[in-house]
């Protein structure tokens, strides 16, 4: 009998349930609508009624389910299976995990923040070997991160940590929403990137950028226009010259066996990781003799509900 | 039955050997030379001899050894239980794992690097509740690190990690001995800091440091005379200062439930982590909501052996 993994991906429209085995090969997958305007105990049945047809796939295909694992917005207190608040699903102090475990018996039930759970399923089912030591970030309106260490996820005390977006790489820099100064989500973020060419499309009216029109400026334009006009190059180049700072900083910390990048920064592809890749290759310690850390994008379909049934995998 | 663990310490001029419980308290206890000089056969004698007598004292006490673990100077390959580098003992290419696992049958043993050990050590016997999750920072030559994740220690793909010493902090800082520039280690070493108390001094020779003699300074002089003269305590403020940018970044990426320091530096004890506890509690993320991340210096005797003997423990 095979063994299988049941994730749940809870967003605020829709349900995200799946199947999948230990190699992240997704078997079944199903997506309803959430309802959470209709209170906790409405959104606890609707994931129960989900579960449950996954049960039903698993049995008819002759397959065991293993583990049930949840991906939830918010602040999510897994050791104890609560969310604490998720503005998101509008939950506050909701213990989800003993919820559904009452329902279905003997089954593991783990629950982890929902961007944990996507950098859990990047790293295991990115790339043909499962990917134990990764560091995700992503780069969007802020510079959102995941540690994946031995397979696991790694959130540090209450779960206050992996906040990798809060290294400080310019000390006397900008100040930042947490509180600090110099931070990389300042320099790296989506938001960044869009402030930075904003500026200097006021700055510099002769830009070729100036014809996109300042409200239609997007974290696209620099790059589309990198090529042909020097004012974008110089954006660009400034971008990704403050993002390899953090990037060698977390390399040296980690030296993990990818460095993968999501967000809507990340697009750009391999005009955004070919010449980090350069720069990673020449500046982090023990660069000739000790292993790559190569930046990649992030590339799995359903990461999120393949990290939450990843949640429960064995490694 | 009592389980009991066994911690090697295997240094260039003695073998450090003992006994410890799972609260890391100390059983055992023997100090005997190395005598590297005569080659590895002989070492691996010494190190046999040494096990040996600690089976001797567990056994007349009714204690059941439960693994033996070796600290080792250098680049080790721990996962293939060999020394690859060690120039400390003169060691190349050693399978040290086996040739004692060999000796002792069914025991199992495990080697690591020795600055790891004594992190693990640190972390889990340091204070009364053991400490699964920490960064240990030595403030020495250089700045060393290790890593201690769910009790276990972190070091990266092929070792190459928990380099947290090249933590970028200003990018277009000195450089570095890693290739890199502006690295945590050119401004928070004991190295950094002697050097920065003998230019002053040089330029300012009103200073009352210089009354020390310039081949007298050292990693204390600064912190000496910091409450006398202006220019000691502009030294002093600057260290802790470029120190915070550093663990403000450690204590962001990890929310870990301690940083400890150890190393010359770290003798300074209050001195130092007063200001810097003070600095963590405004800057970090979470400041005030989240879990605080003391930072505290290393304080326990026999780190390395007791590191060593806690490889086998299971959390």
């Amino acid at each position: 009998m095979k063994d299988i993994y049941i994730g749940i991906d809870l967003g605020g429209t829709f349900i995200k349930s799946g199947i999948a085995d230990a190699d992240g090969k997704i078997l079944s997958f199903y997506e309803t609508p959430t309802e959470c305007g209709q209170g906790v105990e409405h959104v606890a049945e609707n994931i129960s009624a989900a579960i449950t047809r996954l049960f039903e796939d698993a049995k008819s295909n002759g397959f065991a389910v293993t583990g049930i694992g949840l991906s939830i917005p918010g602040f999510i207190d897994s050791a104890n299976g609560t969310v604490i608040a998720s503005d998101n699903i509008r939950w506050y102090g909701v213990p989800i995990k003993k919820m559904i475990a009452e329902r279905f018996g003997n089954i593991p039930v783990s629950i982890e923040n929902d961007a944990n759970c996507a950098a859990l399923g990047e790293a295991l089912f990115g790339s043909g070997e499962k990917r134990k030591n990764c560091v995700l970030l992503t780069l969007g309106t802020g510079v959102g991160s995941g540690i994946i260490i031995n397979g696991k996820i790694y959130s540090g005390n209450r779960s206050a940590g992996a906040e990798v977006g809060h290294i400080i790489i310019h000390p006397r820099g900008k100040k930042c929403t947490c509180g600090g100064r110099g931070c990389l989500e300042t320099y790296a973020s989506a938001t960044a990137l869009i402030c930075e060419t904003k500026k200097t499309v006021k700055k510099h009216p002769d830009s070729l950028m100036a014809e996109v029109g300042a409200d239609k400026i997007d974290g696209k334009t620099a790059f589309d226009y990198r090529e042909k006009d020097k004012y974008a190059a110089a954006i660009v180049k400034k971008y990704i010259d403050d993002l390899s700072i953090g990037l060698i900083s977390i390399a040296n910390i980690f030296r993990p066996e990818a460095i993968i990048l999501g967000g809507g920064v990340a697009k750009q592809g391999e005009s955004l990781t070919g010449p980090l890749n350069r720069k990673l290759k020449e500046s982090i310690i023990y660069a000739h003799s000790g292993p790559e850390v190569p930046v990649i994008c992030a590339t799995v379909k359903e990461a999120g509900m393949l990290g939450a049934a990843a949640l429960n995998m064995q490694f």
